[in-house]
């Protein structure tokens, strides 16, 4: 059997003693998703199946800013937005502005499968999933204490929440026979507006997969990563520089993030199970399994996968 | 005064006797359209305001599935997408799923000036929308006679209406101080499912604008134009391969949206106020006016500005 791979990611963060006091448990639940993503792959199942187990693992986990542990919009609300993309067909899925659905990213999977729209928002999004047999779950079921206690804090002092915590979950694999697939998922920004959509909805800024390039997962300053078209950058150098997947990366990240101003990172796999993160942030959580290697994780640092 | 320039596209359709018969209309509504744009530029002003205002006329003509005479989901709503991008900062603004307000183009604007979102989708869009002071119009308004007498018809046959129209308009223009911008807006599907999105209201897909490449609106199948990240395509052949705008505009069109399997076609001006038109369907109506030259249309043919 060909290399399979899998990387994840928790989004990307400022350092700060919360960050460092919760590092433990965001590898542990990283290396988690990562081994589910694995073992699919380990069995001959595809890139899709497995990007979509290794967030749905993230979006349950309550630690992350993406299904259960969303941040909540400036009126106590949660929206969520996720999308998966096929590298084998660059066919792909996505929800923006759902709200009550346990697991977005299979909502984004369930209007890939229905291969007639790419992106479904709102309530038409919820109606699919509900359509497809998704959970869905009241709205108190996604809120962690964490974010009720921060949310009530900022709204007494007529703050909007930031404490520097993105953390939009994603994931990007090869499979057995050696198609890509990317997926990613978020709770959006602290405090925004109500049916705001960033990056993670959006095929080419935050999600991108083509089996003759990369897959490809975003995370950071999501207006910004659809200014620079992010994910879709790393499969232009790719095709027209012919760059190799790292330098595609590092160069995205400056071109199409760093340059307009913002912080974020992205992690990549190609067809020949390279694997590359690149971040400009303090912090990005991330773990990563290559073949018959080990499961690793690793939150700030330069650390790659070999 | 350096030249400025201006094209205004009214989507891409299949040859029908209905679009022979209309074709000298939609010809004039886009010479107008083309005539509001160029005096704004002429007079000096931004190249944001001039294709927002081409839009504008467009989206209120009733002849475009854009605006007033968008076509209806298959429950027979007006759902409606726009976006703006200005070429100078990157920045853009978009709108998704948006009903009742007259000109999606301006809510989309609003979103950029609001300069803290680039997406907002559905009623969160509206709010803004009108807390920004833009005019609201009740459903009924932006439904033409034309498309009740085809929603109808196509209720009672249970049918997914689809005549091949797919009336997307846009709008992509070069200022007096070099700047670039561009804008699109469309009605969707026709028969969409409450909440589709398609590449209309996407930066990147549908739109982009960037001073140092291209302006660029597209048009046609919008699930395939995401799929090939189609206006940033535009941007990516000129900065990774030196193309010229038309060469780009045409290996975008081939290998972004024909390779999917998908038709359509894009407009796009670049800061040496060259002008360029790529389709792969049978046609699309456009009209173009570059410095002090005249007024063209085109509905079909392979017609492009010298």
């Amino acid at each position: 059997m060909a290399d399979v791979a899998i990387a994840v990611h928790g989004g990307t963060a400022k350092r700060s003693p919360r960050r460092e006091a919760e590092a433990g448990q965001v590898r542990a639940a990283i290396a988690t998703a990562v081994a589910a993503g694995h073992d699919l792959l380990a069995a001959g199942r595809p890139a899709l199946e497995a990007v979509e187990a290794a967030v749905v693992l993230l979006e349950d986990d309550g630690l992350f800013n993406a299904g259960r542990g969303s941040l909540l919009t400036d009126e106590g609300a949660i929206e969520m937005d996720a999308s998966i993309a096929d590298g084998e067909t660059q066919r792909s899925g996505a929800v923006a502005a759902v709200r009550g659905v346990r697991n977005p990213v299979r909502a984004a999977r369930a209007v890939l499968d229905d291969d007639e729209h790419a992106l479904l928002v709102g309530e038409g999004a919820v109606r699919l999933a509900r359509a497809s047999g998704l959970e869905l779950r009241p709205e108190w079921w996604f809120v962690t204490a964490d974010h009720q206690a921060g949310w009530l804090e900022n709204a007494e002092a007529g703050l909007t929440a930031d404490e520097g915590q993105l953390g939009t979950v994603g994931a990007v694999a090869l499979d057995a026979r050696g198609n890509l697939a990317a997926a990613t998922s978020t709770g959006g920004r602290p405090g925004q507006r109500p049916g705001r959509v960033g990056d993670s909805a959006l095929i080419g800024a935050g999600t991108w997969a083509r089996n003759a390039t990369a897959a490809v997962s975003c995370t950071g300053d999501g207006e910004l990563i659809i200014a620079g078209a992010l994910a879709h950058e790393v499969d232009a150098l790719m095709r027209h520089r012919q760059l190799g997947l790292r330098e595609a990366c590092d160069q995205a990240l400056t071109a199409g993030l760093g340059a307009l101003g913002g912080s974020g990172g992205l992690i990549a796999v190609d067809a020949e199970a390279n694997l590359a993160v690149a971040f400009n942030s303090e912090l990005m959580s991330r773990g990563w399994k290559l073949g018959g290697g080990p499961i690793e994780t690793a939150v700030g640092g330069n650390e790659r996968n070999g």
